[in-house]
């Protein structure tokens, strides 16, 4: 197999360049979608894609498209990620899927030509929910169909603005957004940051991804009865913070004892009233628990609310369990799978298969074509902070195996 | 010994009167000190003392005293309690000590005539920090000497004003809040609500206290490291809610086992950056310790730092434990106990002895005079709540046993 050339440089510049639209500190970047900086960074994007000599569009919710036309038909081979942040969050989380892919596919029309396949490159405009809670995915859902009519108007940001007003301002119709769908895509490859240590901790620069997590976000509220912390006896309070330890300290042992990749977090606790000198009245907390393998997760799931259930019963405490979000595992494709570790074997890239323990767009792309994730080394396995980073190097070799892949699979 | 006959429709009209001022809602109070209300309310005291037969004074800081002069030297015997609220409180808690000690003495000067000893009953302006965060026992400290000078200045309200401009305000001179101190008291007694359950469960109207609780409040900081929740595998975190979540179990296990009186409550709990998708970086959250025997409260405290430092090193997290308040136990005076437990016998009135788990300005008070507190029962053991309550009839008969010890001690 030829090797395709990658313009390490241009890597970096692009990383660099794109960062200073919703710059934040030194390293960070706070680019939430429909901003003034995320109309900057789309811009920027579409000059890249028009530079490597893509034919570029947006659609109808701001996901930007740069394609060349294959001399065959089918459906088409995409690449890409998305271009919104975290608050703040860095300059790689998505991006970097964009970048590799312009650099990659820039490559490709450079030194083999013209595709057999038609490939595209695409830039999406929403994952993390940063700006619209509800809004996860935006950009991915728009393309398989999952946004549904209304959504646009019941859809708010922190402000109590909708997304069909923020869409308004930076020149989208709303009322279109359902024209972004498409049914045409043979294969999505999106390359990420890792966003975890793993890939650091064996010294590799490169994972191909066999599956997405799936996840359940729960919503758990405890209610008991407040009382003065002094003169109320230990014995017959019924203390909703001491259910919550006894709780939380269960959940997350029992994802310990699963071992990886189970994982399970309470990210999030609020007391009411929250009153050193008050038994709470109230605990009300997260739990995000998550397993790549379908019947491993419904186990991990019946034994946490099992655990929830017995302790509260136990402790007369009222329990109310919500299940605030499902995203079911999704198995990469396994002929692609395969693609990718025969592209690196071949490139001699050093890599190992693993699954993701992040959500990402490829989980909703899933829905109508293959998919398979690139995962390159994360220092630290920090994401979503200022302080996230991969080197130019190992972004690199994602590129290579990116472009290995796609010359496989379009030429 | 006779019996003193107490008006326990002036009790319940002098309860139903002063929770005119501040009232919140049907039954709540919210009044907190040098407020409008609380003037209002101080006013109000001030005219049942004089109607009672008693001289009164405000003092440097606001404390109402009404006075009687014994036939006979010696330090005063002082009855009362503070009549600030929590936000909001209930129409009991404090306000309950200086109406049973102004319809007490009014009954005794009915009935029995001029005391040999003096007594006076005082009402208290401000106890439970409700406004200004450190002012807690504000009254009782300034007739103590507990309070610095300095502190009129150093001590703010929510929206930042020094508690020297609220007095100010009222027509208080800051300046000469030092001549609030006292040292001419011999003993003095709080009727107060009991704050607990036990009283009702005995189905007693009244109780003796022997000692109040000493207590310890810490601050508890645990930094781990923020990570990605699906990404970063469980063994890899330093995850401090993981952290938080044994050491609450752990706390409040141990004051179970210890048994009663012993109590510790965590009421306040903050996660940062509190996301459910982000393992935390941060859990802080409060603990409040009580034991009234000096040596079981320090073993508590030994059993609660140990533990704390234990699971912390264990776990690879850092700890920052600060003291934030501490109130050294109280026994009450022997002679008193003794003196108040044959008082309820002889008066046939049920009663039992116990620790008070509460801080009461009675604590501040011992420094400077014997004391001994009365409780009377609280229906469902709830204070700092619109919904406290004590019957009248209950608040009569902790009347009773007031003015019968009363009735020892003066005449």
């Amino acid at each position: 197999m030829e090797q395709t050339d990658i313009d390490s440089a241009l890597i970096e510049r692009c990383v660099h360049d794109l960062a200073r639209h919703g710059k934040y500190g030194e390293t960070g970047v706070w680019r939430t979608v429909y901003s003034p900086e995320w109309v900057a960074a789309r811009d920027e994007i579409a000059a890249w894609m028009r530079d490597a000599g893509l034919d570029v569009r947006s659609d109808a919710v701001g996901n930007v498209w740069g394609r060349v036309d294959g001399s065959e038909g089918a459906g088409s081979i995409v690449t890409g990620s998305h271009f919104d942040s975290q608050r703040p969050g860095g300059r790689f989380d998505g991006v970097l899927g964009i970048i590799s892919g312009v650099v990659a596919v820039r490559a490709l029309l450079e030194q083999v030509g013209r595709p057999r396949r038609t490939i595209e490159v695409v830039a999406l405009c929403e994952e993390e929910s940063s700006r619209f809670p509800t809004a996860m995915f935006w950009g991915s859902r728009a393309i398989t169909g999952g946004i549904k009519p209304g959504d646009v108007d019941s859809t708010f940001d922190l402000d109590g603005m909708t997304i069909a007003q923020a869409m308004r301002e930076v020149g989208l119709d709303p009322d279109r957004a359902g024209e972004a769908i498409r049914n045409d895509i043979d294969a999505f490859i999106e390359l990420h940051i890792e966003q975890g240590p793993l890939l650091e901790q064996l010294g590799l620069p490169v994972a191909v991804v066999s599956a997405i997590t799936g996840i359940r976000t729960y919503t758990v509220e405890l209610r008991g009865t407040a009382n003065h912390a002094g003169a109320f006896p230990m014995d017959l309070r019924r203390d909703p913070m001491a259910d919550a330890a006894e709780i939380i300290s269960g959940l997350i042992n029992t994802a310990h004892r699963m071992g990886r990749p189970t994982v399970t977090t309470v990210g999030r606790i609020q007391a009411e009233p929250n009153y050193p000198p008050i038994v709470p009245e109230r605990v009300t907390f997260s739990v995000d628990a998550r397993h790549p393998d379908p019947d491993k997760r419904e186990h991990l799931y019946a034994m946490h609310e099992a655990l929830m259930n017995e302790v509260a019963e136990r402790r007369g405490l009222d329990l109310t369990l919500t299940v605030r979000s499902q995203h079911a595992p999704q198995t990469c494709d396994h002929e692609l799978v395969r693609l990718f570790e025969d592209t690196a074997r071949e490139l001699a890239i050093a890599f190992t298969t693993m699954p993701s323990g992040a959500a990402h767009d490829s989980q909703q792309i899933a829905t109508i074509a293959r998919v398979i994730m690139l995962f390159v080394q994360s220092k630290d396995g920090r994401s979503h902070t200022p302080e996230e980073f991969t080197s130019t190097e190992h972004a690199a070799e994602g590129t290579r195996v990116l472009a290995g892949g796609l010359r496989r699979l379009a030429y």
